[in-house]
């Protein structure tokens, strides 16, 4: 692999994300202006807009052009905070700090917050299937991007993770459950991220397969990282308290194989990401680089 | 008109969507089976299914094959459910009963029901572009009925509304504001229902404007008639107490314009829906039906 300036990269898409994201998020006078003005609040947060890099890195990895699926890649920024939105409220993690700032329900109180939740997620079908996003992409191709995000979202995917996390908190975990409550939670929505760039870049059978191996490999990757992190973060830069899983009980990777354990499984998920990548040209050093990333990452 | 049994009509269809529904709702053992449990309580706890019928409907005016659609149909109901899962949170309308037994989150917890109407709603649109679903419809075609379910549950519709509903209780309502709520909360998905059934039928431009405005007057009266029950509904049939919305001060139009102005707003939008439908030949009988039902029901 050549080398590749991610850093750069990286910076550059987050802008892009970040000004598509500004412009896609309506703001309007009137009744529920205040559900709008929550939305924005926590998607204009910051954050490292990761799912939607990997939609432009997916598809370019294809052969596809990125600019012309930001609208897509937003949709999955949304989803992403949604959930970030309903999983701070205090009937489930009870969070009170997100990115360093006050969550959604803290801001808003619980009522609105539920419903900037409701509504993101909803605005997220509602972007992708927007009459301008749509002469973008070939309608049936679409229609599988839709079932692909959806499928990881819902409860076979993301709703499902986080209800086996919040049911099973405070009690013992089998490395089976972890894998369950890890592969959905988190690894669902990022595997589809790259797939769905993949689709709507124009990738072939075999690639996408290999896009999606990728993919499952590069979010369980992520997973195992946030939960390191969680032990031995630098609390200003993840922008949260350390140590908060241990306190709450929940179940990690270094909870269940140790800290030398859990950065074994990382740099093997780490080879397996980069091998699945083997016969794509250097259109796919963007995920390569992100690879490399998601397990030396510090934020 | 001539005769058209709408009772008979009304009960098989919803016998249809019932069983589409039963067999589209997954139930696995599992991490995650709990909020799959919640989700089926609150989808097969009944309800007349008036969204799903409305969509197999006004497919069935434009000449489409309703059998067909019941996909489409069901995902009507599951996102209907959602809101009413939501809706009935301890931080939005804390209600305890819902069609007569114990709401969502009083028998599965706060967390739970959040999570499976959070799952409901993500499942409509996972049912919408299941594979099996997408080959019923032109994939166009079905970009465009996403859309609309998607803009009419989101922050313009359904989602706005409840947000307007909730921060506006007990405050003084205008005549606007209600009609904000109003159109949004319940007139959206209603008429959204209507306009899908169309599009998915093969109705032409003409007819699709046609469609919507019928939708849109029965939307109105649809909420208007729900006013009316709180005020003087039978609480059996109704399957919860008469007098909520007056003792939560919550904005209804008995309360704006008493029960006679109220009763002639009903009246004159069944005349607009009737007028709406007129080019239609008899394959439309089952939505006049429908409108003059919505105005008179008792439940």
């Amino acid at each position: 692999m050549k080398a590749f300036d991610l850093k750069r990269y990286l910076e550059r898409r987050r802008r892009m994300v970040d000004s598509a994201l500004e412009a896609a998020l309506p703001a309007e006078e009137g009744p529920s202006s205040r559900v709008m003005e929550a939305m924005r609040y926590s998607v204009l947060a910051g954050g490292k807009r990761i799912r939607p890099i990997l939609l432009l890195a997916g598809a370019e990895a294809a052969g596809g052009d990125p600019a012309a699926l930001l609208p897509f890649a937003c949709a999955l920024e949304m989803v992403h905070t949604y959930s970030l939105i309903h999983d701070d409220l205090p009937a489930m993690d009870d969070d009170d700090l997100r990115r360093g700032r006050p969550t959604c329900h803290k801001v808003y109180g619980e009522a609105v917050a539920i419903l900037a939740g409701d509504g993101l997620l909803t605005y997220a079908f509602e972007t992708l299937t927007d009459p301008g996003a749509v002469s973008l992409a070939e309608p049936s191709l679409l229609n599988r991007a839709i079932f692909l995000l959806a499928r990881a979202s819902g409860i076979f995917g993301m709703v499902g993770g986080q209800t086996a996390d919040v049911l099973m908190e405070g009690q013992p975990v089998t490395p089976q459950t972890l894998f369950f409550i890890h592969s959905r939670k988190t690894g669902a929505l990022i595997q589809a991220s790259v797939e769905i760039g993949g689709i709507l870049g124009g990738a072939g059978t075999e690639q996408l397969t290999r896009l999606r191996k990728y993919g499952e490999a590069l979010g369980l990757a992520f997973q195992i990282r946030d939960d390191l992190l969680n032990v031995e973060g630098d609390p200003d830069r993840i922008g949260k308290p350390v140590g908060s899983d241990v306190q709450r009980k929940k179940a990690t990777y270094p909870g269940l194989f140790g800290m030398d354990g859990t950065k074994r499984r990382a740099r093997e998920l780490l080879r397996v990401a980069l091998q699945a990548l083997e016969p794509f040209d250097e259109k796919a050093d963007p995920l390569r680089s992100i690879a490399c990333y998601s397990v030396e990452r510090t934020t």
